[in-house]
């Protein structure tokens, strides 16, 4: 249904290193990767072209440059965009505005973890905020050695709520520590991160980490498009469903993609030990 | 809506050791902290009052006394207390008699954790059956170097039922584990509760750990308590909820906290550097 | 309501090394216990019945043999013994029958976790695909050294179906391991799966692990049936539900249970410290 | 665990017509039982009072007088009483100190839900705003013909926040009709009541209506109590959860209810033709 | 997957009126069509091979005989079958017999839910207690003018467990008029029970009830079978999930079932206005 | 955050009556009204631009013409925009292509619902499949006399999948009526859409039926819009959660909204019985 896109955006670079792989960065190095409205809108843009894009089998994504993955929202610009640095106003109607607009920020966000595609995301420099609920919504984080990581909000006067809060404690395994980093708002580092299951490598350099990133992302590639992405879906799924309710969805799931000719070609692959090339999905 | 509190009560000790910290100690050492029906009635109380009290904005619980942070219930004095001791009896009467006494002891330990404040745990020497309850209802675990920790209740012929079962799941990120210690009832230590993520940190001694966790409060006792508190009811909330419906209810909870004064405050104390002063909740 | 059980099947060995355990080995070491669909059809009879006789109080599986805990699924003979294999037919109707058959299996296996007993998994060499989905739906999970485990499905061209991408992200504390493993099907070491917490113990050899794990279930097997028996289901039980529910549901149960002689010899032996001994279930 | 009350209160008149039947009566007719904020505390207790009273099966509820079941809240006390007057104020502290209003009022109301007894909920006259939310946490409806019903929170500008919007969509079957009244603030009759569902009986006055749910509460109060209350609150659990959760509770609930006296003198009864008298619970 | 059956059963009468339609009678006139535990056994059996019988599209459901659809339970007998009228013994091990049977009573009913097939059940005569347990699991409901209804349970001293209390408040649109019956157990009518939407149809006479029923059984039957019994899933699912979950497991479930034959000769009929014959399922 | 919007559409006619009443009208009249793709992806642009117009407040859908409401989608046309009508082709990636095309279709009809403003549907005429998941998604619906309904889509051979499956069974109050008109696909009249609570009004004419909407819509167009799109937010949001969760989310939303002028106008209008003017939302 879709025809061949350019990926060629305002405030995003989008690469392909490798056949079916993507490398998004963010791409606003002078104010260290911080967020602006139109950023959020346009992040969700990309995620949705990937998604569809069957030249597109997983996606990396970084922070353009040395200094920061993302120091969080450019709060003085969103400000400036938004109602949000507005004196007095109507309690109500502000209210109704910022229900929409934190709607609108969320959704951006969290078109990443809609999109079909694994996203790999390598943190790395500066990494507070709103980096935080990006990294959030990736499927699977890599750190660099320099990560210095924060759940920075509590800081500025307001609980997170772009996701961190609502995705962080299903992502790492100790409720005492995620409460700990949201309250305190304390930096931590890459081996934290790691040791708690935040990322599951921490690299020497951010050079490297995407690097390693873009590799594992080439074997996903290589891999059946309909297990990979259906994978990622009922995992989704699983996270926020009961047992009983995700192994009924994945029959239903199943029912139609066991049929694929993936699934025959994976068999007569194993069976041989010739690695199987799939087609686009 | 409320008058400044007296906080005296029989069976805790609350005191002021910094602005806006409270500390709880469980006040009945000559029975290693073990808790009676009026305790446990007591408990609900004194987090209430916590909770809307404007002076307080976080809050450390310890025992009294250096041999437990709590042994669990006094099954003697329960006993005497209800009808848990009584023979005989209609079947269906006491069942009934039983879910009543059941639903006020879990009443009374959960409400630490609805109290709207955050609350440290400093877990200490014998910590076990009811101990656990406990701490799992709190937002972040320490323990002494010397804390035995047990999930006992199977040993005395039940399944433990205020609260341990449901929430030791969510607050440690292995399953194997928690079967293991909730089925066996065995003994763990401080740093075997530390490398699964139970408690957060371990400290050389009670004494050390209460100190630490004062510290701690009195950290989170500066920051905005409309972030502070904010942060811990939107992580409670995503404990029990979907992504999905936590992102929701956070838009609508920001609509109105991001108009208050400490995200104005917040901002300006973070684009200038300078820690500024928020009012009474 | 049942007499006495035979425990003799076709593709399962049971034996009982100590009193009130069963020893569940999968038993088709001439294939590496890969599964058929009469093995997966007699898996649910055998917990079924493990579930509800009174000798039983723990169970322990394992893999007959050195060489495999479980290679997975059997999928040339699977092929003949459903419409997994057929070339064409109407994708409705195929779609219905594969519905069909991925819940029967999925009950196969489920029956497990169903089954009232708790069920030490010991893992031991290769340990791939389905044999992942059936350590997944065991309570506590122990491995040999020389385990090698993998989320194997993607590399046959399909998402997993029998229940790990259900459970295992309830079951270790690394969203980004579990994506990470799932999405690229690569093989890890027992060494590894400690360190995420998927196994909570691993041993030097398989017959040191089946022996450890038959002591635990002995362990287990001296305490109260009706504490055991209750504490599986209710940690069952606060996997999928919110801690409210869980509260009221253990309330309910409780109010019940408490009224059991196994409580009023649980507290006699507590208080006198002398084991008691508590009557079939 | 509770001795004999009295049920002696300041805006609440309770008395006891028949046998184990409590009738409640809102007693503020010189403003048309319009509820000030002692009064909603005050109905929580008193419906607490009843839940555990064990000489109370069933609960009538009435206005006293014959003007108005209820007129709703009584704005101009209620706004002395709490904040919700207050021009100005910082919005933060004031959202919060509504949310904890807010919260004690639903509380109040909810306890009528809570209550272990069935509640006829009797209404007549002018039954609008707040006496839909209270009429909606009853269990049976009876209207006597001259009511006037109204959700009448839309025309004070503000959404109903007491429990008509929570509970009404599941009280009767028609969301249009509920869409309808809800946003058009708009009066109807007992009759329009009676045919989508919302009362189950119409009568031809308040004192004739009064007299019917007496009626009716003393053959409720003749019956097992154990079945009765069960009954309500497996009714309620089904409301608010699947098919199948509610047939895992109601198992649960009935192992130890079917133990009870009273399902073998209820069965006894059945056989024998002869009503059986059933203990107090 | 599997060979025709034969229906032949010991408490049933399964006859095949039409093509593609089974309807099934309880056949046990001598006793009212009370059930022992043998025939909710059985009664299970009957709707699992229906259920996959590709002969069998729609099926009918109604007593034997003229005088009663179902009586209820056989109690006397169930006494004698179970331990539920066994004097004394210990309280947790009762409750816990007490549970598998519930749950064995509640499975072998709720297969006629599950039975892939539309259910129409036809209720006349007496039709009391687990009769409405039944006719609440089927799809469609008629009723003959001389049936007498009652959620008779609490009349014999307990709460109804076997999916009355799970299901009613989702089947009819007064919870009122729910309460009223289930804690009252009183009788009502075929024109009753017609008013409220329990039933669709009331009809002069069992035998023009059943022969109404066949009918629409009929019609059914000629229609497509993925299209029918798809729309029985998704219908259930509904009601056990909210509008989110149900749009998206009905999106995945026709991604396979509209590549279907039917979903072509369903068009090409609607254009051609040519009634098309569709392939067993 | 919006300039004044001009409302042209391709497909669709919007015009405004009176004042902050928008009137939709379905505008195929040479096709009855049925849909194309682009026609799906526009009805959810028109509802998502009447959403945040301030200059609306209440909306009213139509079909253009007399003949049809929506004679349900324009297969032939589908057929041709997307790959519906395809033959063969790879089932996995087809079944890929039909879960993201049925989940653009949902989206755009669902809209409506999410759609902050409330909708009012009129049918009238032909009203058939997709008109019946349109109208689900609508608040409040009226029906001209003459109109014929049809949950169609069984008789093409699928089980409908824009939302009256999800929908209907939680708008009116009969399971047994909701199964007996999506099995057998049979037309129903206005007058059974009434009785059956689907409707909530039934008028001579469409053209009666439209003036009644309108005149609705500018009743509602004169509250205050925080109130009224409150209430319809809410509802929405009861209809898919248990009361609990309601009731919470309920206090959060009012927390802010009290706040607003409106309240305070509603108050005062309500106190001196003059009506009051809002504020553009």
């Amino acid at each position: 249904m879709s025809a061949p896109r350019s990926h060629t955006y305002t405030h995003f670079k989008v690469t392909f290193p490798v056949p079916f792989v993507a490398h998004v960065e963010i791409d606003r190095t002078s104010k260290l990767n911080t967020f602006t409205r139109p950023m959020w809108i346009e992040f969700g843009v990309v995620f949705a072209h990937l998604s569809h894009d069957p030249d597109v089998r997983a996606v990396v994504l970084s922070g353009a440059g040395e200094k920061a993955f993302c120091a969080g929202l450019d709060v003085k610009a969103a400000a400036g965009e938004t109602t949000l640095g507005e004196e007095g106003g109507e309690v109500g109607r502000k209210a109704n505005g910022l229900k929409r607009l934190i709607y609108e920020f969320q959704e951006g966000i969290s078109q990443m973890e809609v999109c079909e595609k694994p996203v790999i995301c390598v943190m790395h420099g500066i990494s507070l905020g709103l980096a935080m609920d990006i990294a959030c919504a990736a499927d699977i984080r890599f750190a660099a050695q320099d990560t210095q990581l924060s759940v920075k909000e509590v800081d500025i006067g307001m609980a997170a709520d772009i996701g961190t809060l609502a995705r962080l404690p299903k992502i790492v395994g100790s409720a005492s520590w995620v409460k700990d980093v949201c309250l305190s708002a304390r930096t931590f580092s890459a081996e934290e991160a790691l040791r708690v299951g935040f990322v599951s490598r921490v690299l020497q350099s951010k050079g490297e980490a995407v690097e390693k990133a873009i590799e594992m992302a080439a074997v996903l590639a290589e891999k059946s498009p309909i297990a990979v992405q259906g994978t990622k879906e009922l995992l989704n799924h699983a996270r926020d469903h009961t047992v009983a309710e995700n192994l009924r969805y994945t029959a239903i799931w199943n029912a139609a993609m066991v049929q694929s000719e993936d699934f025959k070609k994976g068999l007569l692959g194993a069976m041989s030990k010739r690695k199987p090339t799939f087609e686009k999905l």
